[in-house]
């Protein structure tokens, strides 16, 4: 999975109708030390993450393991709200003292 | 999934006949700023999007996820026109203000 | 799909089972312009395709969709000669013309 | 699969239920000098690797192999620790001189 | 499939059961020029493929299409030793000529 901020949503109403239901989150994917990447997805999300939040993100496949989601055109999907990343040097981010 | 833009359409005659009947659209990503990147699809279409429509484009197993599509060589699908993409900072586009 | 060009061939005897039969081409990727990109694909052929012209090519298990070709290790197969790639400013590409 | 290197762990408790129980490492790809690259993942770990060991990572559905991962969004996995790694030109890597 | 150099081998004692007797390559991946590239992988080996020798590298899950590798977590395998790459300006490489 990559780690990634909660950037925005997106709304589509001429979709697929396998899409109907599926939140979608606008997610900047960022590097080892937290700083945002070029790149994104547009992702589901069955967590319920807020903007600006630390999240997992799963791609491929792996999108549609969720129940219910198996028939869904998803690539990727929010399957985790991070509290900590700790590296050697200390912790990378603490989502208790997120203030951003 | 990653946001696009409707470039084009290609055309192709001779090919599997797994592709009968499939519109092939190119479309270009963007980035989370709405500007066009190198990356590119030739993706199916199951929407009926429009030439400079902003596209969700899901790739991989998840192109063949639509009914009857199962056994078609896709790998890039336009899932969805996209009406509106917000951030924190406001709206990053809207489909009735686009005029491009 | 990528838009891609036929540059050459691949011979390997000594290779599992699995791929006996298979016609290798060593497919270079354009990008939108038409222009030669950095990466390429080893691809299987079902089409035919000849030395130069633009193919469709499809990535990951959409490769092995083909009748025949589910238990194949490919990765990447060319299921369509292009005939016309158009754009909104007119078109990029056209079979008949191509003289390359 | 990649080289890649044990940098930390990620912690998430709002998560799919079906991410329960397993241990999340975030690992940093290495290239073929050993030196780090950007890339990284967050990956699901079956083989108790510590920080900063040299592991194995598997991507995509080869992440969800192992008995009891074939319902979890994981597309990323530790699937060995490196004991070497042997080139032409002698040894890249040996873990019992990783004084790292 | 990618074009590929082999590099060197991979050893790791300890690794999920479902790798054990698979030999792993560290494969570099080679331009379409036969220069090499900062891209590899670490892949299984199905055709007992020599130091330096230029092979054919699967990715995804067409690396476990090969008779018991079903469940192993796979994603790059060498399915082939190239003997020769043949382009419009002549042969790109022969393994007969090979003295490298």
């Amino acid at each position: 999975m990559q780690l990634a901020k909660v950037l925005g949503t997106v709304v589509s109403t001429s979709k697929t109708p396998n899409l109907t239901g599926v939140k979608l989150l606008l997610v900047q994917f960022l590097d080892t030390k937290g700083q945002p990447l070029e790149r994104y997805e547009v992702a589901g999300d069955v967590v319920g993450a807020g903007l600006n939040e630390w999240v997992l993100v799963a791609r491929g496949s792996a999108a549609r393991k969720e129940r219910g989601n198996g028939d869904r055109p998803l690539d990727a999907m929010v399957v985790g709200i991070i509290d900590t990343v700790n590296v050697a040097s200390g912790s990378l981010y603490n989502k208790r003292d997120d203030g951003r």
